[in-house]
């Protein structure tokens, strides 16, 4: 079905509030296989919001509102889908008695303009909410499904799982299946892939860029579940095929995530040591819930001294090469790997900028090391962007050159 | 001027990624005067791209659109504007080259499809783009002002502060301030000033708030800059007789350059050590730039015996109190100061969850220890929300003890 989201709420167009409702609206719709065509936010304007939903009735059958259901006098969403469909609203009493429980429970007092929330539009479906005061509404109209939620993202949720959902079900079923990669450009992935997506209708192939990553997303639609697996597979092959020495994991896996489970899987401790980061390798590499079991220890040498003392790394490498060479980025990952005992070690060394480039050694330039009990070696960047990026970036290619390491390491 | 952001990207109404440059551009152009009336999402899709823009040209007179300017088939965002405003787009010799040096730089091929990056609508100003390789472009056209901006939000945030704002400021004065608070919760703070928010006109009153913070902003319109001057001053005054003790620092200054300035002021240097934000302390710090100055090292001691071997913790301590105690944090911070030979060390211990909480210590406890040369001490905190949440307020949170510490500190 064509679905659209419209978000009511003068406090979103104003950006004081992130509009977290409309991305939830739209992966749950796309599980039950509507397709989204439209995001609208519109303030708590009669005028603007009944021109938005005019707008939505032409073009789409499923539309979901979000927000003012409150019981204030700028919460108008029920009153303006009424006007604009022609239908009455009327006092429904046990949504009435439901609000008197509610503030009983509370042992609070009722307030008189909580009343407006229990006036419901003729001939709809009323969706309990189990959170707050505000039932929501699905009305049937002609050929379309109108459907209008609360706009606090919690009670929203709860709503549309429990209630809405199992009313508005189609009965084909959307999937994806994402490739990531690394090292790639968006670019160069592209034209390798390019008759394929020319080519695409059932299933889809787009592709999504962030700082030095790229996914690959493939989406089938079918009526039943083993279809579009096969359509999926199929293709999610001939890609392989193409891209795959690109590839480190498929769906939500980060590639943090990905070295982590490598470590674990094999019972490897790993531990970092970070110049141009300052802390972010180690800070990304903690978010991950567990981590404890494969990362020893991480230590932040901003200063030489900090990596002579730390890391062991000799003056006079310090000296020769500078502070942002291979050299002293070998001898980071090696001091480091001696100290800790880890399996894998890792250093950066950078220049994040925006001050200390050089012509020799111009902001962007990035040396990873890694050693193991193996054998150590250094990488060599040159990132593009902004302090922040040049960091990001550095940390993602950390994990992979450690991912990378410890696939070519015997066991 | 009426205002409307189209937000052009599949991945949007995939929900696959959240739609965070409305907020920040509805949040920018609030302040520069403008107001913004809808928000649209729409997919990579010629048709409704343009059935959008249309509709955006009827009712606005500065239309700002981000996304679809990759070099890839389906970003399609100045090809449409161009077919719908019947404007040509040229190539644009500058901008090839731009496009070509970025690659130069990074020693990587451009590749052909890069070239449609450099096609610029006719009679338009290119917008820069300091950290990738689509240009943004804004188009005067009749009396309208359109907009194209990249889609990665950090590419799209540059190019706006730097390129696009000057260009479309209004002819009064905005001017806004905002003082930053710490350690008050925003229900609090708001009954605090509560008849100032309710009588408020001009300037106007907003609270923000995020992760343990509070910020409240105070915006002026006026048609010179004295005025406005004095209405935000006059009511600054009066809103920090109320809050003053919780306010650490007024407009962009985020609570670690507020610590980063005392130390560059005093010539003094630090060192973090972190449990249980795994390094988000240091790596939040290093992002500031020039830190080196004052920044000595971190280490992340995540393991128990990362503890006792980098910063000397007893074990005995360990064993008899945990690794999560008030006792912890004060050795590992004593030990980092002893070593590092720092002006204050600052440590982390706690529980960032999902796993590892029980009665007596739930996920979200976490000490903060602080040692300088004239004593040590930790303070307890108890944070709500998830990993993630909990290891940001810790942070914020070390800087603002360290913060407090110095300031307390004679020099």
């Amino acid at each position: 079905m064509k679905a659209e989201i419209i978000n009511v709420g003068t406090e979103l167009l104003l950006g004081s509030t992130l509009n977290t409702n409309a991305q939830f609206l739209s992966q749950r719709l796309a599980e039950l296989g509507e397709e989204v065509y439209f995001h609208t936010v519109v303030g708590d304007n009669r005028g603007r919001l009944k021109d938005a939903l005019n707008l939505a009735l032409k073009r789409s059958q499923l539309i979901i509102l979000t927000g003012g259901l409150g019981p204030t006098q700028d919460d108008l969403t029920k009153e303006v889908v009424c006007e604009t469909l022609n239908l009455k609203l009327n006092l429904n009493k046990e949504v009435l008695n439901e609000i008197k429980r509610y503030f009983n429970k509370l042992h609070r007092e009722m307030s008189e303009n909580n009343i407006k929330q229990a006036y419901i539009p003729e001939n709809s479906i009323v969706l309990k909410n189990d959170i707050g005061t505000a039932p929501g509404v699905l009305v049937n109209w002609n050929d379309k499904k109108i459907a209008i939620l609360p706009g606090p993202p919690n009670e929203m949720k709860t709503m549309f799982n429990k209630y809405l959902s199992p009313l508005i079900k189609e009965n084909y079923i959307i999937k994806s299946k994402t490739l990531k990669t690394i090292g790639i450009s968006e670019s160069t992935l592209e034209l390798m892939i390019k008759d394929f997506i020319d080519s695409q209708t059932n299933p889809t192939i787009a592709t999504y860029v962030k700082e030095g990553q790229v996914d690959v997303k493939i989406t089938a639609k079918e009526e039943n579940k083993e279809n579009s697996d096969d359509l999926i597979n199929d293709m999610v092959e001939k890609v392989e095929k193409r891209i795959g020495k690109y590839i480190y994991s498929y769906d939500d896996e980060t590639i943090e995530e990905a070295l982590y489970k490598i470590l674990k899987d094999r019972g490897f401790k790993i531990a970092f040591c970070e110049s141009c980061t300052g802390g972010l390798v180690s800070g990304r590499f903690t978010k991950i819930p567990g981590v404890s079991q494969v990362f020893d220890r991480g230590i932040v040498t901003y200063s030489n001294r900090a990596k002579v003392e730390e890391l062991n790394v000799k003056e006079d490498t310090l000296r020769k090469y500078g502070a942002v060479s291979e050299e002293t980025a070998i001898e980071m990952a090696e001091g480091l790997l001696k100290k800790s005992n880890v399996d894998i070690a890792l250093s950066t060394t950078g220049i994040a900028g925006p001050d200390g480039g050089s012509e020799e050694k111009p902001v962007g330039l990035v040396y990873i090391g890694v050693a193991t009990k193996e054998g150590s070696h250094a990488v060599k960047f040159t990132f593009p962007g902004n302090r922040i990026s040049i960091q990001n970036r550095t940390a993602t290619m950390v994990f992979d050159e450690g991912r990378k390491c410890l696939l070519k390491l015997n066991n």
